[in-house]
C-alpha cells in the first residue's frame, strides 16, 4: 500500500485496501499456522484477523447499523482485545486453544463485517456520518498496527518449531555492503515542537490520541546517528563480553539477562561456526552489514553504553526525523530488515523500530478521550518505553515523525535496534 | 474392535484394524482441533497420530527394514515422547506450537509407515520375525493406549474454549435410570495370585511388563460394591460441604484443592440452576444415575471415607474382577460414561476408571526389560496411584483383570471414577 | 537531628551524630527482631546496620587507611547490596538467614568501623582529604537513607506477624481534626529550573548525582494541593468501589490489584466493625484526617483520576515546594504519619511520600560518576517512579525540594500518599 | 537418653528427660538460630520448642486441667502445626517471621507448660488417668521427633550462610577406616509379619499407629547388605556420570536433578580440588568411609541401580532388622554419621535413616484413630515413601524395627542414606 495514496481514496476502497493486505499477509500460511500462540504476549493470526473484524463490528456496526445482526454473540467477549468497558475479555493466554472458530468460520465473519461495513460506508446521508468516518479510520489504522503484529507473533511463534519453518521463500542477499553509521547528525537543540496538532483523530490527517497534544519542550544540543546499529557492531559487544559484564547494564536488565541467561539477541544462533538467524524466510546466515533487530531496550540501552553513546530522547528523535527522515517508503523486503547500503540519513521507518531512552507516558495536557474508545491508548501509558520509526513489518501508511510506539524494556520479539545518540 | 476378535486376526489386518481406529476417532474434528494442548499433560491429536507412527519407525522399521528411508529426519526428535535412549525429546510442552508438519504432513508419515510395515509383516521369513511380531504387538497396544489419551487430552483442551465444542452429536438419554450401587459383593481373602503369567509381552497372549511376574498376595476379607458411585451419590458429598471439610482428606489433596480452589469436578457446571456437564458431546445435563467421572484420586479418597468405605487396593480389585468382572465388552456410548440399568457386579470395563488404593510400585520380581523399550513403563513406577478397569473412551481389545493403568493422583483429566469397598 | 545543624557540625561530631540515630531507632527491637526479612525487597534491620558500616569501611577505610585491617573478610561479599564492581554480592532474599554474624558482632563490626573512621577523620593532613570528605558525607546520606528503609522494611515484616508487634508505645492520638485538603495552590508555570546545582556531592552543599544537573524545564499552569489526601478521603473511594472499577485505573495497576486480590491500602484492616490499621505503634484505629499512606503508584494514580484530578509531575512538584514547601522540620511523631490541623501549603516533608507522575529518568546531561561509586544511582533510572518530599520516617537533613525518592509502582511498603494536581 | 531405661522410669522424671534434651540440643546456638527457616519444609528451632509445648498444653493440659490458664491465647493458631480439628494453623512459611514470641518468651511458655504437665501427672487420682498417660506418651515421641527435625532443619538453613557456621565443636576423626558393606544377609522370605502389636500407642510399649495393625506379608527369597553405601561409593557413582545418565534413574527423578540441576548430595562442597561436605560441625572433609548421607529417595533408587541392586521394601528391612539390627545404641558423634569400622550387619539405627522402595500407606487393617490425635498420621499416607532405621541425629529411645519414618522422595534434607537389597 503506497503511502502516499491511502489519504487520497475514496472511503469503501480505502477500507478494502486496508482489510485485503492483512489476508495477503496470512498467504504463506498453513492453515495450523493461523493458530499458533507460543506466549501469553503474542495472538494468533486467526485471532488477529478476528480481532480487527470485531472492531469494526464493535465501534460501527452494532452502534451504527440497525439492521446488524451479530454472526455469534460469544464473539464480543472471544475476540474482545482489553476494553473492559466491553466486558470480561476472554483469558489472553488462552487465545491459541480457540479451535473453534475455525479459520474458515473466521473467513466468514471478516466476509460478513466488510459487506457490514460497506453499505454502512455507502450511506451518504448518516446523521452520524462524521463520527463514523472518524471510527472507521480508526479501525483502519488498528488493524494496520495489528498487520504488523501479526507478522512478529508469529514469527516468535514459529521459532519455537526446531524446524524453523518459512513463509515465503526468501529473495537473494543483496552483494554484501559493509555501510555502516558513520556519520552524525548535529542538532543544536533548542525550543522545538513536537507531537500532532488539535486535529488529531480526524480522518484525513490522522494520529493517535498519544501523539498529542503539540507542545514544545527544551532540547540541549545533540547528536543523532545517520544510519542503525549493525549486526557486526553488535557482534563486536558480544564478543567483548557484553553480557558478561554489568558495568553496561542498567540493573534491571541485568536482572533480566542473567535471570534468563540471555547471550545473544532473540533470533540470532550460532551453530557449527555459523551466524545463522532466524527469518520469517526460515534460517539464514546473517548480513553483518544489515542492522541487528529484536533487540530489548536493556540490550539497546547496553549497546550504546558500550559504545559510548545514549539512545535518543522521543523528542530528539522526532524533531529530527522531521527534518531528515524524509517520508516513509515501501520496504524492499517485507519480511526482514536489509542493509542499507545508503549514505547520509536513513533507515528511519524502513528497518527497525528504534528504542528510545523516554519512558511512554502522557504528554502534558493529554486528556483520555471519552468513551470505551478511551482505553485505546491512554491506560497504558506507564512502565513502557516509547519506541520510534517503524519497521520493515509496518504498513507505510500510518508511519510518520510523531508516530509513538511503546513496549515493555524487556520484549524482544518486536522488530527493535538501534539508532545512537550523544551529547554534542 | 471386538476384543474377542483382534488376537485370531492376521498380522496384517490386526495391524490395520488398530490403525484405522485411530483416524476414526478423529472424524469429528476441525484441522485446528488436531494441534490443541491446553496443558503440558495433554498431547495435541495430531501428534498422538505422528507420535504412534514413530514408534512403529522406530522400533520396527529402523532396526528391520534396511529399505526404510525415514520421511523426515527431525521426526525422531519432533515425535519422541519420553525415551532418552533414542535422544533428548522435543519440549513436551511445546507440542501445540508445531504447526508443522500439517496434519495433512502427518497423515502421509502415518501412510508411509503404514506401507512400511505391510512389507515388513508381509515377510514370513524374517529372521527376527519372533522379535518383530512381539515389537508389532506392543505398537499396536502402544497405539490403542494412545486411542484414549487422544479423547480424553482433547476433552480437557476443548474444554478451556467457552463455546464448549462437540465433535459428534449427542444420543438420546437413556429414560432415567436411578439404579445405584446397592450391592456389595463379599470376599474372603487369603492367599490369591494376581498380575499376568510369564509368557508377557509374547504375542497371542499380551500383558504389559508391569503385569509380571504373577505372583502371591495376602488379601484380608473385604467387600467390594457391585456397580460405581453415581453423580447423585457425589452430588451428596458437594452438597453436604465435602470440599469445604478438611476431616475427608488426605493432606496433600486437601492442598490441592484448597491451592486450586476445587469446588466440584472438573467437567461439572452448574449454571442458572442448571447441573450440567461438559462432555464431547459438548455441554448436556447430569445424568443423576451415571458413574461420577474424572475425579482426581484425592476426590476418590475423600468421597470414599465421607461414605463411611475405602478405595480397593488393586490386588482386592482384580481378584473380585477376574472372579466376577466378565470380559470387557463395547460400550454402549463411547465419548461419555452413561447410566447402566443394570444389577449385581457390573461397570468393571466400560464406564470409568476406578482409583485404587495402591502406589504404583513394581510387582516383586519385577525386572525391566532389556533396551530402549525398557523406558515403556519402568521408569515410571513410583508417586502414581494404579487405575484398574476400563473406561467408555478405552479400546476394550486391550482391557483384561491384570492390565494396570496409573496416573498422579491429582490428575483430573482421565475418565476415572470410584468403585468403594470396606472391611468385611 | 535537626537538619539545620548538620552542616554546621565537624566532621567527627556530624558522624557521629548519624551513626547513633541508626542504633537509637533499633532501641525498642527484641534481638530478634533484627533479623527479619518477609520479602526479597525488605532487609532485616541488623543488615542494614552491616551494611551502613560497611559503606564507610568498603569506600573508605580500605582505601584510604593503610592500618586498616577487616574484621571478617566475608563481610565484603555478606553486606554489599549491589556494587557489582566490588563483587557478587550476597544473595539478597536470603538476608534474613545470616543469623551469623549475630547482632553483637555486628554491633563489635559498627564500633570497629566508628573507630577507624574517627581516625581517619581526625587526620587533618590527608592528602585525599577532599575525597575523603566526599566519600564521608555520601555515607552518612546513605546512612540516613536506610534509617527510613529500616523501618519501613522492619514495619512491613512485623506485620506479617498476627501478633501485631509494636516497637515502641504509642503516643495518645490528637483530638480529631477535621483538616482536608481544601485549598489549591495556583501554579503560572512557564519555563523553570529544578534539579541541584553543579556543586553536587560536595561536602556542606549536599545533593545526589541524580538531581543533577540543574535545568529549565516548561511547565504548564496547573494547581497543587495545599495537603495530602486522607484516610477519609480514600476511604470514600473504596467505598465507592473504587477496586472493582477499572476505569480508575492504569492497565498494569488493574493487573497488579486483580492478580493479587488488592481491596485495600497494605496496612488498613477492617475488622468487626472497625476500621484499623498497622502501625509500629501496634495495630490501633485509623485516623481518618490522618494522611492515607503505604499505597502503591497506581493506587494513588487511581485515586487521582476518582478524585477527578491528577498525580503532580517532579517538575510541578519540586517548582511548587521550593516556593511553599518551608524547610524541612521535625515530625510530630516519628513513627506514623499524624493528621496536621493546619492550613495552607503543608505536609511537604514530614508525613509521607508524594508519588508523582513521573517516570525516573536521569535528567538531561545527566553523567553516571566514575568509579563503584557510579552504581549508587544511575542504573536504576529506570522503570522506577519519582516520589517528592519526604515522610515521618525520612531523617529531616536530607530532606529538599531536589531530592528524588523512588520506587517500582507496585510497592506499597514505603511511607508513600497522595498530593493532587490538577489543570489550571 | 538411654533407649533402654526410658520405659522403666517415673512418668515425671521420663517426661524431664525428653524435655531436657530439646533444650540440650540448642546449647550451641545463638539467640539468631533459633529463628531460622530457610525453606517452607523447614521449621525455626524456637518454633519446635514452642510447638512441642503446644502439644502439651492443647492435648493434656486444656482438656484435662481445669485450673489451666493459658499463657497466651494467639499460640493456639501460632504454633499448630497441622490440625485442622484445632482451627487454622499459622502460614507454615511464615514461622521463621515469628520474632515475637522472643526465645525468652518461648522458654517461658516451655516452663509454664512443664509446671502444669507436672501437676497433671502428679494426680494418681485424675479420672482420665489411662488416656492421660497415653497422650503423655505421645507427646513424649512427638517431642523425640521434633529432636531430629530441630537439627535437620537447622542444619539446612545454617548450610546457606557462607560463613558455614557451626554449632558444635568437631571430634577427631576417627582414623581412616576403610570397611565398606562387602557382605550380604541372606534372607529366605516367605510369609513373615511385620508391624507393631495391637497394643500400639499404650504406654510402655509404645508404637505408632501407622505400625498396626501387626500382619503377615509373603517375601520372595532376598539379601540385604550389611553396611550402608559410603561416600567412596557414592563417589564412584559421581565419577562414572551418575548424574547425567538417564538410564539410572525414575523419570521423575531424573525431572527433579534436570530441573533443579543436582550434580551431588545436597552438602556436598568441591572446592579447590578438596571433598568437603557441610556438618553441624562446619565445613569438613568428607570421610570416605562414611555412609553417604543427606540424599533424595531418587538419588538412592539411582545409585541402586547403578550398583546392580535395589533399594529393600520396608518389609524386607524390619523382617531383617528384627533378626540382625540389634536394639539402637547411642551413636558415637550426635551431629553426624561417622564411619563405623566393624563387620557383619550393622548401622540399622545410627547413622543415617535408609529409603525403602515402599510407598507409605496404611497397612491392611489400618484405622484412623478418633479425634484430632488421628490427624498424627493418617492424614500424610500417600505420595511419600518409607525410611527405615533412625539416624545419629535419632533419639535412640524412640527406635525399633516397626518405626516408619516417611519423607517425599524429592527431600533431601534428612539424614537420609541407602542399604542396598538384590534378589536371591
Amino acid at each position: 500500500m503506497d503511502p502516499d495514496t491511502l489519504d487520497s481514496l475514496e472511503w469503501p476502497v480505502r477500507y478494502g485496501r486496508v482489510r485485503e493486505e492483512s489476508l495477503r499477509r496470512c498467504a504463506g500460511l498453513e492453515v495450523e499456522d493461523h493458530s499458533l500462540q507460543a506466549e501469553v504476549f503474542t495472538s494468533p493470526p486467526k485471532w488477529h484477523l478476528a480481532h480487527t473484524s470485531w472492531f469494526f463490528e464493535t465501534f460501527l456496526l452494532k452502534p451504527f447499523d440497525p439492521s446488524w445482526t451479530p454472526p455469534c454473540a460469544a464473539y464480543e467477549q472471544l475476540f474482545n482485545s482489553y476494553y473492559n468497558g466491553i466486558g470480561t475479555p476472554f483469558a489472553r493466554e488462552r487465545r491459541g486453544l480457540l479451535s473453534r472458530p475455525g479459520l474458515q468460520e473466521v473467513l466468514r465473519y471478516r466476509k460478513a463485517v466488510d459487506e457490514g461495513m460497506a453499505a454502512l460506508l455507502d450511506r451518504t446521508d448518516h446523521a452520524s456520518g462524521g463520527e463514523i468516518l472518524r471510527r472507521c479510520r480508526l479501525g483502519l489504522e488498528h488493524e494496520m498496527q495489528h498487520q504488523e503484529l501479526l507478522l512478529t507473533d508469529l514469527k516468535y511463534s514459529l521459532f519455537h518449531n526446531p524446524l524453523f519453518p518459512a513463509i515465503a521463500e526468501a529473495p537473494a542477499l543483496a552483494p554484501g555492503t559493509s555501510a555502516a553509521r558513520e556519520g552524525w547528525l548535529d542538532q543544536d537543540g533548542g525550543q522545538v515542537e513536537i507531537g500532532a496538532t488539535g486535529e488529531a483523530m480526524q480522518a484525513g490527517n490522522f494520529a493517535f490520541d498519544n501523539e498529542c497534544p503539540r507542545h514544545a519542550v527544551l532540547l540541549r544540543p545533540f547528536q543523532l546517528a545517520e544510519g542503525l546499529v549493525t549486526n557486526a557492531d553488535y557482534q563486536a559487544f558480544v564478543d567483548e563480553g557484553g553480557y558478561e559484564r554489568p558495568e553496561f547494564w542498567l540493573s534491571d536488565g541485568w536482572a533480566e539477562i542473567s535471570g534468563n541467561r540471555r547471550e545473544r539477541p532473540l533470533y540470532w544462533i550460532d551453530r557449527e561456526g555459523k551466524a545463522l538467524e532466524y527469518t520469517l524466510f526460515g534460517l539464514r546466515e546473517r548480513d553483518p552489514a544489515a542492522p541487528v533487530s529484536h533487540l530489548s531496550a536493556y540490550e539497546a540501552d547496553a549497546y550504546a553504553r558500550f559504545a559510548g553513546a545514549r539512545l535518543p530522547t522521543e523528542a530528539e528523535w522526532e524533531h529530527a526525523a522531521a527534518l531528515y527522515g524524509g517520508r516513509p517508503t515501501l520496504p524492499a523486503c517485507d519480511l526482514h530488515p536489509g542493509a542499507d547500503g545508503g549514505q547520509g540519513p536513513r533507515q528511519f521507518y524502513d528497518s527497525c523500530w528504534q528504542w528510545t531512552a523516554s519512558a511512554y507516558r502522557p504528554y502534558p495536557g493529554y486528556r483520555v478521550p471519552e468513551g470505551v474508545i478511551g482505553e485505546y491508548n491512554g491506560k497504558f501509558m506507564c512502565n513502557q518505553w516509547v519506541l520510534r520509526g517503524g519497521s520493515c513489518y509496518s504498513p507505510p501508511a500510518q508511519l510518520r515523525p510523531s508516530y509513538r510506539n511503546f513496549f515493555y524494556p524487556a520484549d524482544r520479539w518486536q522488530c527493535a535496534g538501534i539508532r545512537l545518540a550523544r551529547e554534542a
